[in-house]
């Protein structure tokens, strides 16, 4: 009897430790390596962010981005990368069109839940809360990923463009984890998301193996004050410096400020062609890549950490 | 009885006489008169097609143009043309998408047969022929009409890109014309069009009132043989000083040589981003605007050619 107890007490401690093993340990570090994946949103939006984005990668040290398939210019994006075959670069699920005037609509057919008066996508995610129902969410994942996978990207990850699968219903959140593990790759989630939603959803969330998520730590991004206030330079500058442990996501936006990006952004005090042109600038200077090493920073891509499972 | 048979004498010489008045003269002009409608094509296309198209009418010569309603970049045209409530700008009514890197799908909900497999357009007129249904034609006509007066625009004409209407099914010029008709504006035909699609096909043009079509007379538009030959300046020149009389739509392409517009044709010998740069020289050139003095090229709009019915 002694014996079986102390059978279970080491089969519970096995699986206490199982499950307290952080991801950054999963992947070979300590809890207290700082490790960061400096992500490109929005590559496939405009020919500009393309090719942008492309050169942060491989003259710059930005190591992943996500792709936005509706629009025009993502199938571009198959031909650009057929050189650099180990890219990162996941499906940046799209289901909000924000720009004035350059636009596109869901890739999924019937559809109307995600589509305006005018056929295309809503300019937010309230927007899209409201009218899209959880199907047709999920219908457009599939068709964004379906979409991704027939111009020759093979997805290292999923994540959402301005968030709309985290802020919207809590079935939208469900459709993306239960698509990236049909699918067979990570969708990013930080831990906010998991305490909040999915833990206080557990019939919707059932089929998900909550414990087994590659859940990050956090995630950054330049906000609108701080861009205004202290520059990109500035804020990636100070981030770099006071980086938490554990896996950050920091969320860029990169393309040139040229005649292209400025219409595509025309009206947009943020996240606009200068905001973009900052990111790139900064993400392929070597001030940027000098700070990495002297903060102790180790890059981690989505396809490392694919690897976990 | 003597006295009835000179009034129908008269009534059929009045008829003949109306019948046999050209447009031109309806117009105002004389039938040897050389009436030149210069036409920049497939505005929307492109950020770079835009500002160019607009900027050629604004200060070079060009006098119309029409809107390809399914690119991501139409919404823009509506919000250029509001400082020129004048403009003369009908519908290119786009059923192909021939470009390798740059992509759109139809704007009606549930046309399949206008989608390849990947969901955009077909590239070609053939395949549009061989896949896509009458019924799904005419609700991609509809759909582009509707979707410029969204944006604002008052459409001066129907056209076609590629010319998929005229080159396809008959059924896909009688949809064309139909909704012309219905919608309010005319529709650009050439006599051939009657002559081996119309009067050939009578029972499905029986509601198309043909005697009253606005036919214009011909059409001309630079070949690759012209261009590789001649240069866009060279078949100007030419078309100018040899002008048949009558109503001539010269169809153009004006955009800029810029990073978007050579990324849109990327690996197209014509129609690309230099073919459009040449249109854009010329017709905001001074030679260009002192031949069609020197020739006494007289130029009419479509909105001029609407106001005849």
């Amino acid at each position: 009897m002694k014996k079986l107890s102390t059978i279970f007490f080491l089969f519970f401690v096995t699986l206490s430790f199982a499950q307290e093993r952080t991801l950054a340990e999963k992947l070979g570090y300590t809890k207290t390596d700082k490790l960061l994946i400096i992500h490109a949103d929005d590559i496939g939006l405009s020919h500009s962010e393309n090719i942008a984005t492309i050169s942060s990668m491989t003259e710059g040290f930005v190591n992943s981005t996500s792709i936005m398939m509706p629009c025009a210019w993502s199938t571009e994006v198959g031909e650009l990368i057929k050189d650099h075959p180990n890219l990162d670069i996941g499906v940046h699920i799209t289901l909000t069109n924000e720009w004035f005037n350059y636009k596109w609509g869901p890739m999924a057919d019937n559809v109307p839940g995600l589509q305006g008066p005018d056929g295309y996508m809503y300019p937010d995610c309230a927007s899209v809360a409201k009218n899209a129902s959880p199907a047709e969410v999920e219908k457009e994942i599939r068709a964004q990923i379906e979409a991704a996978l027939r111009i020759g990207i093979k997805p290292t990850h999923l994540d959402s463009h301005m968030g709309c699968i985290f802020y919207g219903r809590p079935e939208f959140l469900h459709s993306y984890l239960k698509l990236a593990k049909e699918f067979g790759f990570p969708a990013m989630v930080v831990p906010e998301m998991v305490e909040s939603i999915i833990k206080t959803n557990p019939e919707l969330f059932k089929d998900i193996d909550v414990d087994n998520l590659l859940v990050i730590d956090q995630v950054a991004i330049a906000s609108p004050t701080i861009y205004d206030e202290k520059g990109m330079e500035g804020f990636y500058s100070d981030l770099f410096s006071n980086l938490e442990s554990g896996i950050t996501a920091l969320l860029i936006h990169v393309a040139y400020d040229d005649e292209e990006m400025k219409a595509v952004t025309v009206r947009h005090l943020y996240w606009n062609s200068t905001w973009r042109q900052a990111d790139y600038d900064f993400f392929t200077s070597e001030k940027g890549r000098q700070l990495i090493k002297d903060n102790n920073i180790k890059l981690v891509t989505w396809r490392e950490i694919a690897s976990v499972n």
